[in-house]
């Protein structure tokens, strides 16, 4: 039996072992897509208990806890810090198989130094030793500088002054780069209430007054310069999924004038707009050099009776398996016509979509780029050990898994830099298990190339950053 | 090599060896939802041979021999007991990596002491040692007895008098409790030819005039509480999709009204009725403490050749795999606005549910008890070593496996509750290859717990027996 | 550590070992489905250089490097055959895991006797040696001989002359059988605008002039018995899926009109037509016990820039996942009806389809012969251990894996003959696997007629053919 998460962690093949410990271990960390908050960064703020650096935003231990029938006083109500540690502790014990089970222990493992497990008889005791360290020797500019991070998107709206990134940047005394990341998600959905207002604020900022299709575009390319010169490379959208429904400018236009009016927008519309506004924002990606990230397949805000307690982003988000590939074979087919497919890395939360995603990643590679079309590593709901394993392979059999720019936390902590470390035993577990069975040959020339390009050399190279 | 299914089948570890042996062997048998038939309990049925036993009714046999070649007359026809158990030992020797081969020898070995293994060469003396045992030795109840079963669930009609629960009740040489479930399907399928004609019947045993959805409100509730009073604690539903279509009470109304003059009902107007009759069930089972079961994804009696001379259930029914998760939400959602979800149990024919099933269940997890939202067991085609495995490891990596609470038989057969057996080692395999893996703690104590949870306490916690 | 791609490759137990060197190795090859030109069995067709024979027309190969950023000229463009070959070498080393590593390196190994592993440092040694063999060694035919090869079906039109397959048959110098099969999809896909112009050549063909549906069945029916009396058994039809939209013949006779006249069709027509054509097509295949084969899930030609530079079948196709299993239930349903199922061989290009195809099969098998309906192996993009692991595993899971008729090539290149021997040992992997592990007794007998059945004699048996 492997002791509990030892050095060699999900290691089981002596040529696993030696790609991680030679190659994957050292690289440094590239977090191309996360949701920090970069005022945190510029503040470098610190954390009084464990209870604020791991329950106080993260829905996937909400979800959990909520699972596990405890009442929502000890998860987002007022019961004391250390009450709600003790009831995660208590939920942990039975998550066997969880990725939680897993992140958890390498962050109490690598931040500070816990070797046992965590379980309700020995929460006193992680609570005792996590919050003397959190008081004393970490800040979020230590914990990201321990964890050999060089660069950090993090996600922001096109209004965004981008004041946070700016201060750190100017900031001698900290040399990771802090990059912005366009999220344009609230430009795209015209469907919802708060567009006409949204769309003021963007026609405020860009100076641009916006009351058709052409102005909005241009209020959008002003910001997407400032973004650029901010050293923007890389954008995000979240779609329900990636749709194609091709409509003329002038049905943008009215389109636009409705929503801007406050009138209720039909979904036909609403699919004709999106088209219409992700065909332009790509090109200006492809125009910029820029990677344009798609996230889709999810349906979010399921559970009325705690959204009217919670709000968004609380953990009663789901899993929408409608996701046609034909319409996002369609989609990069349009981009395709006049050749301004820009980088693209495509993100389903369904696990079900990776096949069909791999066969549409090979229809629209360049010579621009190796693996000019990416696949986002495993994402939410599938950043797990079976995830990992099955989007890799996937990859693997449908592309050039050489090539993949890997890794990203997509989290809101700075404690999940170890996920990279999962990721990176999960990764040379499948190479090196092929090597031990003969499948690739025991080359460690090519395989040193091929770990440290997927653990970071892919994704410097990719994104273009300056490193 | 290890021995074919000996004392290890398909225990691969130490870990996993212990598990089973010292927790999960020795755990009771609670059987929440099967289709036996109470009559042969109360009567304890005896069989004159294995024919009989196993493909007196047993489809999934039946597809299997007919996948084989094999002819009608030998499976469901004329041709002797004898010559059909011939043509059965035949089919299973080719069967290699089916679960019926398991299942059959499992039964074989637990229940008649036969370690060989069932082929055309040994169909004679298998034929001749089981049938000495089934005539001189087991009953329906003592099949029960040894098996270690507590609790049996059946699946009942509303209109059913229950007479034969009763009687086993009443009698006390047996102390298994036999307890009715409520499934509701003629009620809920208004778009049948026998709608109408059920309903009188539902009018009748309730003594409500059902005219209206009120009145059919009133008779289901009426029946609902009979069935309560009886012990019944779980409702089952056979669904085409979990679908969420809203309409207004009027709107049902007059889709009543139509079907029970015998008009043809549209698809958008069943959709609707399912609708308001599922929302309408949903909290009467919250309203009693009950669990519902939905089972969907399933096309029935697909073959018109066949189904005229064999009529429904007797093996031509495939995977639908149109089961859109966006509405499943949606359902559950609209119960959660007043927050009426009750306890919910989850089954999709299809295998490719599990993740959007999994982060649906964690949208309407509860403070009422530890997994209120389940995913049911791997269910009919995936009640096999890869989908259990599947069923479980996504139910680990989305929710909280701990509060699991495991295997049913779905089986119209006594023989069947080796199928709990089967689960439990693929169980203990799992959770003892992650500690094996060195990727859960070797804590006996905790482990203890989660494995005799999984395999029946947290059934009996789960359902409120009383036992 | 396992050698790379030694004599037992793929192979990790014992079992496994003697299942595949005992009976799978020596089993010739029977390959029912391949796109291999038949005039170049004729004329005994010679390559120049290894870049022919790889790279002239394998788009799955162009497809991995263009996703490795290799520019087109270096792939169908008009860089020497010597640079082509280079930069795929350079591609290959950073395709771990992908099925064509494998593929590419069983060809040099059993056709080359190259044992190393190609890369862009071997490139010279491998070209210069492939070069040599195949510029004074190998011909088209001493390729399929040398590959114990017995029968190869091609794919054909129905016009098609057959010339070469008679050529073939009277030449007394080469004893593999070389058939047709019958792929009418031309005549299937009313909606393309060479419709009217193929229907003009089909009437011209046959004699019978095509005007209504009645005068096309006519026609059909006068190719089908050409085809069979050349020795076609088998039939071939690429659909976007399984589709069922019944119609009246005086419909169907309107959509044909309309197509004859060069009108647009119309969707709902496309599926019209479509579903009479198939329905009529399968009921003949049933009276000339032919096996149909229904290839579906692909959306073809996505590239509109490389389209227009490059045309059709150059690597731009991917998943479509859009695939109701109740509409291919319904078809079959159809021709259940009347009893007139043929044999039939269902292949998805989406793997998430495999659970319910397996369903299917089920509902429609007969004792005309053991595995009547099949899924066929692991198609195209799921070619590859992963995938035909899994087609495998679901076939034993939902049927008689006994009966399955085994691997194919698809293929368009003389040197895929070695996917078989791939196939072979995966195949061997798994039962070998189940065996070792005490799920399926060690009795050789009964395996060795399993794998040699799989490998080889089910598909005799199966097709019928003289061998």
């Amino acid at each position: 039996m492997k002791a509990f998460m030892d050095k060699d962690f999900l290691l089981s093949t002596e040529a696993s072992k030696k790609l991680f410990h030679d190659y994957a271990e050292q690289m440094p960390i590239l977090d191309y897509h996360c949701h920090i908050n970069p005022r945190e960064i510029a503040e470098d703020r610190r954390f009084e208990n464990i209870t604020q650096v791991w329950l106080g935003g993260d829905h996937y231990k909400w979800r959990q806890m909520r699972s596990n029938g405890v009442e929502e006083k000890y998860i987002t109500g007022d019961a004391t810090d250390r009450e709600k540690f003790q009831k995660w502790a208590e939920t942990l014990e039975k998550l066997i198989g969880n990725p939680l089970y897993h992140w958890s222990h390498l962050e109490l493992q690598r931040y500070f130094g816990y070797k046992g497990h965590l379980c309700g008889d020995t929460a006193e005791e992680v609570w005792k030793l996590c919050n003397e360290q959190l008081q004393n020797k970490w800040t979020v500019r230590s914990l990201i500088k321990v964890s050999n991070v060089t660069l950090v998107c993090t996600t922001d709206d096109p209004i965004d002054s981008l004041e946070w990134h700016k201060k750190i940047a100017e900031d001698p005394t900290f040399d990771v780069q802090v990059l912005p990341a366009w999220r344009p998600d609230k430009a795209n959905n015209v469907e919802k209430p708060d567009y006409a207002n949204y769309i003021a604020q963007l026609s405020q900022i860009s100076g641009i007054v916006i009351k058709d299709f052409a102005t909005l575009k241009d209020a959008l390319k002003n910001r997407l310069d400032f973004f650029h010169s901010m050293g923007c490379r890389v954008s995000d959208h979240a779609l329900e999924y990636v749709m194609y429904t091709p409509a003329s400018d002038e049905e943008i236009d009215a389109i636009i004038t409705k929503a801007l009016a406050g009138e209720a927008i039909q979904k036909e519309e609403e699919l004709k707009y999106k088209t219409a506004f992700m065909l332009f924002v790509a090109k200006q990606y492809n125009r910029l050099g820029w990677a344009m990230q798609l996230h889709y397949g999810c349906k979010r805000d399921n559970n009325a009776y705690m959204f009217r307690q919670l709000g968004p982003d609380t953990g009663f988000d789901c899993i929408n398996n409608y996701a046609p590939s034909a319409q996002m074979a369609d989609f990069l087919n349009a981009l395709s016509a006049t050749n301004e497919i820009p980088k693209t890395i495509i993100y389903s939360l369904n696990p079900n979509d990776d096949a069909s995603i791999g066969t549409i990643l090979g229809c629209f590679q360049g010579p621009e780029t190796a693996g000019k079309l990416q696949q986002g590593s495993a994402w939410w709901f599938n950043d797990h050990k079976q995830g990992m394993t099955a989007q890799m392979t996937s990859l693997a059999n449908l592309g050039c898994l050489g090539n993949f720019i890997g890794m990203l936390t997509d989290s809101r902590s700075f404690l999940s830099y170890t996920r990279h470390e999962y990721f990176r035993r999960i990764l040379c577990e499948l190479l090196g298990g092929w090597v031990e069975n003969g499948e690739y040959p025991d080359d460690q020339k090519v395989l040193k190339q091929i770990v440290e390009g997927i653990c970071y050399n892919n994704a410097v190279k990719y994104f273009g950053f300056n490193l």
